[in-house]
């Protein structure tokens, strides 16, 4: 039996534990045996000595088994998914989800709700009238069966110990390590049961990582992590120095979708799917050659398969699938123009002001009781790069009652100066699977 | 208000608290506004990253404050107390306590039971039919100023934080620390009442401080932590090599600390009594003079006023004053002698095994419910730098049922080798008070 003092004792003294050791460790903890005060002073001593890539795949393993693993294998056919860190206007699970599947690959997409200044999956989909999010293991099969994708939220027996660790480590201050944050994200994607995983860890003043060098840290160690858990993997860093795409809050998100899905929409909002399917596509095994999985991915997207996919998907989880597919979502009832001061160069975004703001307008949650109103939240018109004049909007905000600071709190957000300035690169960074290259 | 995330934020990146919000979070801690959880993060932090002496000063205001805390000032004595850090056969407490009080001082003792492998005063003292170590605030003032002298355990009202910390400390592997250990001892000896306090810290393989440097530096910070908390106080490092005195064991520590109180017993209990109660006397202000002091409290011993006051205690707190004073305490049923195998000199003794093996035969707790059997212990006949023939008793083990193992592992922790070996010196260091040199 596991002594928790000594195995406090060991971490505490910079020693690495026993894989076997931690994973008794952590299940103790789900089970109940060990109680929250010892394992918050373990991701103390761990936050500040360090857990090694043994240990991380140990901790990734103890959650992973700390409840359901979904395996599809049956179904005849690759699965794969795709995870982002966080972003402000990521929308790309919305796209790629439907996109993917409608190219032959199962996409069973466990997705989260809004974290921080966020948005989340589960949090667009539900502004979707009827949209469930919670449907049971079998409703999962015969759904991914028929139409090759389901979305969901994360059940109470899908990696159970996560969820405790992670309200853990979030009172205890013990949350930013990429060895806490890999087991976290990596334990749920394998418990999902998808055989590929594409991550997409976002980078800059909107994202949790805010240099190249730490989000590429983190992606390697996501590859790395999910391979040796048996999955195949690859990643993208790519830019949050501005919102992705025009729309950011809820509703506004899930028309902006439709809008690609249709073949049009914001263009770094398509390219950014486009990538990540051909990265699933190859992954999974379904078209060796990234040009032509992309090339296919494009295809989806202009022939419609794509949106006829995303369409039966909400019909089949109960939501209103003329609503989405007509863009005809509860709209805000105050559209405001937000106007820049001085004529300039956009040079700059505070994409985490603008993200905490949406969140407080309505469009997240401060405390989990918050309810979330999906009609608000705001249009990003222009982006980093562009010439400006004095006057000319630069967003619009979408509000559910009159909100003077918001409007002054969204027109500091965007840096203007009398100086050239050229758009960033969308995607800074790849990370192949080692069995790949 | 503190927000706890930040606070432990703080110290995970090696900053010093501000001592305001260190008392408030361990305030908060003991009304049970903060959980468990996030004070062991925190200890575990503080553990790793440091507590500084403001640090300390806070921590120790925290403890001291969530309590009561005793005044007797208006009983128109000054008064005293000592604390021990823990040791073999340390007996020292039940002589000086009464032997000080006949001198004049009030001696308010409050005390602990057994921790790990060393005695505890409350134990030695409920060996005592009918002693009763529970009174009321009440019954401790009245008894205060009849005789001077009250040895009591810790109210649940005396620096309760300090109970609720250090029993988290215990099970996160955060002990052993001297930025909370002093707290935990200073807090409680202020929360006493106590105008002067001598510290005995215990140095060697039978005490928690195993070298002089170590010893001395939590000495000093005792000291140091005591007068900023507004008390006079000394310290003393002391020989731990081998127990103290030769009896160890709950009775049989009583009866040798009446043999003591009646002009006689082991030299050594009888000089570091000495010691400890003169400089008890000096910082208390009843004898500017050290060897005076020292005179004053041998005569208390020798004249028999120092053990009127023991039994005075005795009958006050429901004790059998008769059976306590002769020596009339039950004893075990098997006495059993452990012989050296070899012929040389005592050259070292494993005291803390010595010590553990007490507790396991009975004479301590392994755990909280644990039953204390009063009879048990042993009699350590021989001392370092000894002479000893092969066949010749270095101990008498007294126990309740024949203990073949217990046999063996007292006579593994005599070193007898064949070379000459001084014995060791009983005080190893002084701390005198900042105010007084």
């Amino acid at each position: 039996v596991l002594d928790p003092r000594a195995f406090l004792r060991e971490k505490r003294e910079g020693r690495t534990h026993a894989p076997e050791d931690l994973r008794a460790f952590i299940s103790a903890h789900a089970r109940g045996d060990i109680p929250d005060y010892q394992v918050s002073a373990w991701l103390m001593a761990s936050f500040l000595n360090g857990l090694d890539e043994s240990e991380t795949d140990a901790l990734t393993q103890a959650l992973l088994h700390s409840g359901r693993v979904f395996d599809w294998k049956d179904l005849g056919r690759p699965s794969a998914d795709k995870h982002s860190t966080g972003g402000v206007g990521d929308k790309v699970s919305l796209i790629l989800a439907p996109l993917v599947a409608s190219c032959g690959v199962l996409v069973p997409m466990v997705s989260g709700r809004g974290l921080g200044h966020t948005g989340g999956t589960l949090d667009k989909l539900e502004s979707i009238p009827g949209f469930r999010t919670r449907l049971s293991p079998e409703a999962m099969r015969s759904q991914l069966d028929a139409l090759g994708v389901v979305m969901v939220g994360q059940g109470p027996d899908l990696a159970p110990a996560d969820g405790k660790l992670y309200a853990l480590r979030d009172v205890t201050s013990t949350v930013e390590r990429d060895y806490f944050i890999v087991p976290s994200i990596v334990s749920k994607k394998i418990a999902e049961g998808a055989g590929a995983l594409a991550y997409d860890v976002k980078c800059g003043n909107g994202a949790f990582m805010t240099t190249p060098e730490a989000a590429t840290r983190l992606a390697r160690r996501l590859v790395r992590t999910s391979e040796r858990l048996g999955a195949r993997a690859a990643a993208r860093v790519t830019d949050m120095n501005q919102p992705l795409g025009i729309a950011v809050g809820n509703a506004l998100e899930v028309i902006e979708s439709v809008e690609v899905l249709r073949g049009g929409g914001p263009a770094d909002v398509r390219e950014l799917t486009l990538e990540l399917s051909a990265v699933m596509l190859r992954l999974a095994g379904a078209e060796p050659d990234h040009a032509v999985a992309r090339g296919r991915a494009s295809r989806a997207l202009d022939s419609g398969a794509a949106l006829e996919c995303f369409g039966k998907m909400v019909e089949a989880q109960g939501g209103d699938r003329r609503a989405a597919e007509e863009s005809r979502l509860a709209g805000a009832p105050l559209k405001v123009p937000v106007t820049a001061p001085v004529s300039g160069t956009l040079v700059g975004v505070d994409t985490f002001a603008l993200g905490d703001l949406v969140v407080g307008i309505g469009g997240g949650r401060r405390s989990k009781e918050d309810l979330v109103d999906p009609r608000v939240g705001m249009r990003v018109l222009r982006r980093i790069g562009d010439r400006i004049r004095a006057g000319e909007p630069v967003a619009e905000l979408h509000l559910a009652s009159p909100d003077e600071s918001a409007l002054e709190r969204t027109r500091r957000a965007f840096v203007i100066e009398d100086r050239a300035c050229g758009a960033p690169e969308l995607i800074l960074a790849s990370v192949e699977s080692a069995t790949d290259c």
